[in-house]
């Protein structure tokens, strides 16, 4: 299980049309860096991360300038050891940052591979739970008039989503009132339905949202302020509204943080951006550990397998970029919930070719 | 003010010896990397950061492919403003990390521009407190015979220090107790003397050490656990014992954490990896809220100045990786204390043909 080889590939994506939240703007491209491992008796994995649409440039070089030398030569197999020795190797200039999504990148290809190695899919190598996962849409919609707001939403009843998560953070919270109103109306009463802040408030004013918001019967309000002000969170969920928070956290430590503040119902780790699989995989069960459930963001094709062994999974957010034009065997729903695949690893295969010509 | 042009360079320089402490084992080279600003009417200014000898190269990227695309045609004069189109344009990626270390190296040199511009030395543009500044001689020599540590600190003291940082950390407490002993010993009562742990124990662990060495009258204990478990200082704290943290902390929201669990009696910014000295000066102002000190860590050349413009400032630590050979006019110290010099900016003028000979 020596590691042989270690190869890393950065692509700029387009996303058309741009993607607009209260924080980051119109994105109008993304950035997807692939690790490929390989053993010397020949076995293979794969493993990915996204930005925003920047410092793709720095993961990269981390994965290549520091953790390759540290990986090749090394025991595939001991992923946990591993994940410790880059992270005490960059410890100095990470704890976080785009170190967070590097090692996650690095330890994704090293499930992959123990799991394909295995011949099991990795919801079942980490435990299998329930291969049916709950799941919402994702909306990124801040900016798009209530009426296409409506109809997008009709659409995804329409494709099977039996739940909906849509952007707020208007710049008059009167306008979020309105447009979430108009959504619990056409989704009728029970209907399972999110917002998303994406940190766009201070601790006062979310507040202030979280109360006019409240009637409406949210599943969950998500990151109403700044990510690392965990007694503000605190603040908002004391209003009555569940609290959904972390996509923008990269540390074990910092989910101990968030959740030993009373500052979250539904903890939210990317195993892209938090450090892999082997970090959601402790997120989820210090969630547990304090009763609550665990949710994801982000990359659903690898989410959907964490969940699926999770014994306190809430829903996964179905929302990619775009990301399943370029792969072989997109996610599956069946009966509104998402299906973890019974394909080896965790199945999801690039069309190389076709993402070739946005490699830089 | 336009900004017109942006360069960075990245050395490795050796350390010989090497440098041991209780985290980072035996470090045999940094990394430098220096931010050259330049407007369209000629004002220059330069800024730098550090590593333990890793992640230069994303810290590199990070400025060269992210920020400088945002700075070119930007207004100079602008700093904090600039700062937060940084800090936000990379927050998806950042907030700590990396991201933290490149911010630092370009904040510096529009720092410097600034006050060259003006023709003040840095201190003075930055308020003007005190020139001279306390300062300790930094040792990093956890594997040193007691003998080698104690004939390491004479030679200090004869050469004008008036306070002493040591490490501890070896494997057995108790060889920390004889050593810090040794050390009260030649010193004699009343000299300052601080112990550094570099997050060497677990919280159990590092009260039981602070028992041992509260006898021993130390200004401070450094770094006594996890950088981010601060209800763990706050335990070590509550020993007896003054407490300095914050080296490894990279963002203002990590030290408000940290001072509001009580966790600290010495903030310890490093400016070259926690944003630069837009965010040093901040946590210096949340210090002093507290009615706390605040401290430095590495790059003196640097810190000098911002404790010197503090109302707050305690001791400077001395210990710049053996740079000062690179440096045109190394660090003055008068009776005991380090002097902000009077040249404009910062008046750290590298040898560049010099340091070229490191380039990658």
């Amino acid at each position: 299980m020596t590691i042989a080889a270690l190869d890393v590939s950065q692509y700029r994506l387009p996303l058309d049309p741009p993607l607009t939240d209260a924080t980051h703007g119109a994105m109008t491209i993304f950035e997807l860096i692939v690790v490929d491992i390989r053993t010397e008796d020949g076995a293979m994995g794969s493993g990915y991360t996204y930005t925003a649409g920047r410092a793709g440039g720095a993961i990269r070089s981390l994965i290549e300038d520091d953790f390759k030398p540290l990986l090749i030569g090394a025991d595939a197999g001991r992923i946990e050891a591993l994940w410790q020795r880059l992270w005490h190797a960059v410890h100095y200039v990470g704890r976080g940052g785009p170190v967070s999504f590097a090692q996650a990148a690095v330890d994704v290809a090293l499930w992959d591979l123990k799991a394909r190695r295995a011949g099991l899919p990795l919801w079942r190598l980490l435990g299998g739970h329930d291969p049916e996962v709950a799941c919402y849409a994702g909306g990124i919609d801040l900016q798009d008039p209530i009426e296409e707001l409506l109809a997008r939403t009709e659409r995804r009843i329409e494709d099977g989503f039996r739940a909906i998560k849509m952007k707020v953070g208007r710049p008059n919270v009167h306008e979020d009132v309105e447009r979430v109103g108009a959504m619990r109306n056409l989704l009728g009463d029970g209907f399972p339905l999110m917002v998303d802040a994406n940190m766009g408030w201070r601790a006062g004013e979310a507040v202030q949202a979280a109360r006019l918001l409240r009637p409406f019967d949210l599943v969950w309000l998500e990151e109403p302020v700044a990510p690392d002000d965990f007694p503000a969170h605190r603040r908002v969920r004391d209003v009555g509204i569940p609290i959904a928070a972390g996509e923008n956290l990269h540390t074990l430590a910092e989910f101990q943080a968030l959740l030993a503040a009373g500052g979250a119902d539904f903890p939210e780790p990317d195993l892209a951006t938090c450090g892999g699989i082997t970090v959601w995989r402790k997120v989820a069960a210090l969630a547990e550990a304090y009763g609550l459930p665990v949710t994801s963001h982000g990359v659903h094709d690898l989410h959907v397998h964490v969940l699926a062994a999770a014994a306190n999974a809430s829903y996964l957010e179905i929302h990619g970029f775009g990301l399943e034009q370029f792969i072989a065997h997109p996610l599956e729903m069946r009966d509104g919930k998402a299906v973890a695949s019974d394909r080896p690893g965790h199945g999801v295969v690039f069309d190389r070719e076709r993402l070739g010509a946005f490699a830089i």
